[in-house]
Formats: C-alpha cells, structure tokens, sequence
C-alpha cells in the first residue's frame, strides 16, 4: 500500500540511454566481487532494480560511468541491510567496515583496504574511478558528506543494538534522518557524473546548504512512506510513520497522513528556495560559465528527489509482501540473505 | 646536534601574549583528561613545551581559545607516540582509536565516542570547542584534512608493525611525509583560532593548493632533520635522512646536508608562490575583505612554518639524549611511557 504513495512533483527527470547496457555489466561484477553469494540473494537484489535509480538519479552519465555508479548503489544498499537484529554483536563489526569506508577517500585513490571484505574491496575499485578528474574541493566535500552518512548510520545500528531503535522522539528523529539518508553525498556523485563542479562559492553559499538539506529530508521522509511495510517486517523503527505513530499516539493512517503532510512541506520548502537561485547567482556575480553549473546542481538535487521517487515507486525493495529466503530472514531482522562482512 | 640546525626564514613571527596563562590551565587539563598517567609521563610531556608550539603557532587566538589549541595538541602529539615496537598488535588498537578520532568531526558537536579512552574522549572535548563557530565548508575542510592525516598515520603504524618502516623509496617517502605530517588541518585550525575564514574560491585555487602542500613538506622534512635523534633512538625508520642515506649510499653528513637543501628547496618554492598571491585575489576579483582573508590565511602558514621551527630549537622532545623511563621506553621502541589506548 505504502509503496504506492504519489507526490506531485514540477519537475520530470530523464533515464539514461545506458540503462540497459549497464545493467548487464553491472549485474555480473556483483557477482564478480562477491556482492551476491546466493541464488536468493541475486534474485532479491535484481528485483531491487538498483540500475533503474543510477539511472535516473545520473542521467547524463557517460554509459561506463553509469555501471560504476551502479556498482557504488550496489554496495551501498547492500551494506545498509547487513545488520542483524538477531545478533547485536554484528554492531561492532559493522562499525568496523563503516570506518574503513569512511577511510578509502581519504587515501590516495587505489589504495587497498586495511578491512577486507566484499563491501570494502568493491568500494575501493569504486572511489578510484568516481573521484577520477575530480578537483581536491570536490572530493573534501565527497569525502565529508559519505563520512558523516557512515557515522550517522553505525549509530542507526548502534540503537537498534540496544533495542532503542524506537525511542527518538519527532525532532530527535527528523534531525537524525536527514544524517542517515545519505543523500548530500549522493548529489555530490551528481557533479562526477557529469563532469562538471559547483563553484566553491555557490555551494558554501546558505542557499545550496538548506536546500541540500531540505532535499534530504525530502528523500528520506518520501523512502520512510515507501518503505514502510519493509521496516516494519524487520521490525526497523526507524521510520517516520512509525515515529508519528509512537509519539502522537494516533492511529497508522493518521501517522501515514501527517509523514505526507511533512514530506510536502519539505518539497514546497525546497522549491521555494529553489526560486531564488538566480538571485544568488546574481549576489555572487557569478559569470555565465559559473552560473551553467549552479543549474547543473541544481539539476543535480532534482534528479535525485525525482529519480529516486519514480524508482522507489516500483522497485521489489519495498514490495508490500516477500517469499521464500527473503521473507524468512526479514522476518528473522536480517536486511539481506548474504552475509557480505566476513571474506 | 641534529635539533640545532638553522633555516633562514625571511619572515618573523610573533608568540601569544596568553602563554603562560594557558599553559597552567592546559598542564591540570591534560592530568584530569587522563592525557598523562604517570609522573616520568607528565615530566616528559612538559619537556616537550608543546605550549610554546601553541602559543606561536596561532599567536592571535584569544586566551581560552589557546587552553584549548594546547589540549588539541596534548592529544595529537600522545597519540602519535603510542605506537610501541615491541609490540606489533597495537597497530589495531591504534588504528580503531585513529578512526573514531576521524569520526568526531563528522558527528554533530557534542556527540560521544564510539571507542573510548584517554584520547578519544579528549579529542571529543576540543572538536565541540574548535568547531564553535565555524562554517559547515571549513569543517568539511578540516575534517577532510584531519582524516587524511590519520589515515596516513595508521599506514605509518602497520609499516612499522610488518618490519617494513625503512623499506620505502625517496619518492614513495616524500609523498607519503606530505600526508603524515598533518600540516594541512593544522593550517585549517589557524582560520579558527583567528575567527575568520579564507574563502571558498580561494582555497579551491591551484596556487593556495599547492602553497598548503609546500609548507607540509618543509615542515615534515625540518622535523625529520629536529626530530633525527630522537627517531633513531626509537628505531623509526620514517625519517628523509634515513631514507637519503639508504637509498643513496651516502654517510649520515651527506644524507643530513641533501636533506637541508631539499627542506630549502621546498621553502623557496614556497615563498616564491606566495609573492604571487596578490595576482590571484585579482584573477578572482576578489574583493578588500576577501584580500583581507587570504592574507590572513597565507599569514596562518607563515605562523606554522616559523612557529614550529622556533619551537623544535628547542623543545625536550627532540633533545638529542634523555634519561631515565623516557630512555627506557624509547629503548624499547615506544615513543610514550603511558599507555593512552585503553580506559
């Protein structure tokens, strides 16, 4: 039900011609590395339909640049499912590759992992190509942004650890969102994907720091009303609707009413703010070059809320009802069939 | 011997007039943090007079902004000592405690540790402290420079805990020295201790880029060249001296004399890059407060590179022979007497 949720966005974003292409590729480097051990687990990660959201959140990818962001997602997602609710001592070890991959950008790109396992190597094959051209600026930035999601998301299996996944209260819950989405970092990508950088200046600018911000709540309220029938079969609280739920007392379609209401408060927000982008250009005095990439970043945000409101919308991830494999370790508080931690 | 050798600046730099006033307040700080354990431990660390490095490195901080820069460097210089010879398996213990010092500055100020100790809960202390303030671009900036810098350390550690500290090549050396000589975020914490910041399109330019990695490298070869003694009573084979020596055959003299002229060859490079400053705020069109900054920034160099070379003249830490659990400690290859890795 959850997952069919619209919202009325004024933008449309393309899909990329590499879709297909890319698909391919990407699937058996999954494979390939380790990413997928299982039959279960390959099947459950194709009905994600990942390339679909690399392919319409880089829509302007180069078609070999397109597999490589595929790949990232691949890892990506992969890791956010590793934690087990069975087993809280499965923290520490997800701390333990959290940092290193926290580490991989702050080493001279192709360096080798000091914990290995099949998230960190791939990630490190991922990081040398994705920060390839990029400017040192470009890659603090990267590097800060994927390093805070990390931080934000050992702290999210801390909790649940503890089992105290479900006492955030409303504020405390929103502020953490925004952390755990990891979507600064993702319209970061944006910029590599296609070739281009937002001037320093543009992006320390207040402007572009709320609507960064107000595009991750955005995305993370919208993926807390889609998901929501997949964390709540893994027992996961942290979820928006959940929150509501909990903290005002009232009833789930209530709860899902007023995580809607919130979501389009964040959109409108963000859209006002977008309005104003040109007068910002204009108080910078940026040139005409500078100002194509301004709008490049902003497109860069747009594809991000639209791409990834039209994938969730379809992709098996967070299908009302699983099977098989899959349902049994949901069910058991696991995210994922494959365990991709260990060598 | 080594710890006499004179640069010629053609810059001079002044002390802060806090000095005294925050070297008491840091001394009971560093015993209450648990920062020194032992009283050889706290005779040695006041040896070091890492005050005075404080106090001349960021000569313009206010008086409690100085307590707290000498916290900072209190934990940073202890910790890099912590690595003991004789024992190979605490390259994973530093390595944990180096990562969650990288993760401080990407949780919201005021957060608590992951891994806990000595180190990392003062750490903890000082970023909310030296955050205050601050812009998210130069925390960006700083946590980003602070990461690479542990990151490199930790590779330091594991080379030496595999035996394979004297194995690298001049090249390979030089390099790596850039990144484990931490000069870059130190040079980002003088924006704070001034409150002001360089700007964004500044910072971004090849020339500022090039001019922070200079002054790294002057200051890591000038402390290889201070520090000789001291690195060759631990054994540490990560030292340009040792590494000319080696890779050239040469005598000691001959390693200590190429080591000088490479150190002024970085220098005069440099100082060449600085004079050409002034081009780039015209290139940038950068306006008279927008100047202003970046002079203050280029000053936050200088103040690095004559603060620390007045400092190393004459700090115990680099004096060429010690006694008592001092010598005996660095005899076993261990750089601290007080174990600050556990609780």
């Amino acid at each position: 039900m959850s997952q069919d949720v619209r919202f009325d966005l004024p933008f449309s974003t393309p899909v990329s011609e590499h879709l297909e292409y890319a698909r391919a590729r990407h699937l058996r480097w999954v494979w390939d590395m380790g990413l997928v051990r299982s039959r279960a687990g390959f099947d459950e990660y194709r009905s994600w339909d990942l390339p679909q959201a690399a392919a319409r959140t880089y829509p302007y990818a180069s078609a070999e640049d397109m597999v490589v962001l595929m790949n990232w997602f691949s890892l990506a997602f992969l890791f956010d499912d590793q934690f087990d609710a069975g087993r809280p001592d499965r923290a520490d070890v997800i701390a333990d590759v959290a940092r290193e991959l926290i580490a991989t950008p702050l080493r001279p790109a192709g360096g080798t992992p000091r914990v290995v396992c099949p998230i960190t190597v791939a990630w490190a094959q991922v990081w040398e190509h994705l920060s390839d051209g990029m400017s040192l600026t470009w890659q603090t930035r990267f590097a800060a942004s994927w390093g805070r999601f990390l931080v934000a998301h050992c702290e999210e299996v801390d909790l649940a650890a503890r089992g105290l996944a479900g006492t955030l209260g409303l504020d405390e819950y929103t502020a953490f969102r925004r952390r755990t989405v990891g979507i600064h970092h993702s319209i970061d990508a944006g910029e590599r994907s296609r070739g281009f950088e937002v001037p320093a200046r543009a992006m320390a600018h207040p402007l572009m720091e709320r609507m960064r911000d107000l595009a991750a709540d955005t995305i993370g309220f919208m993926n807390d009303i889609h998901s929501f029938e997949r964390e709540r079969r893994r027992g996961d609280g942290h979820n928006l609707i959940a929150v509501l739920h909990r903290e005002r007392g009232c009833s789930w379609e209530e709860a899902a009413a007023e995580a809607y209401r919130m979501t389009t408060a964040c959109l409108d927000e963000y859209l006002e703010l977008e309005a104003r982008v040109p007068r910002m250009c204009d108080e910078l005095a940026l040139d005409a070059d500078e100002r194509e990439r301004v709008d490049k970043g902003v497109q860069a945000i747009q594809h991000w809320i639209g791409g990834n409101y039209e994938w969730a919308l379809t992709s098996g991830r967070y299908a009302a009802s699983k099977e098989g494999e899959v349902a049994t370790a949901e069910q058991a508080g696991r995210g994922s069939v494959d365990d991709l931690l260990t060598v």
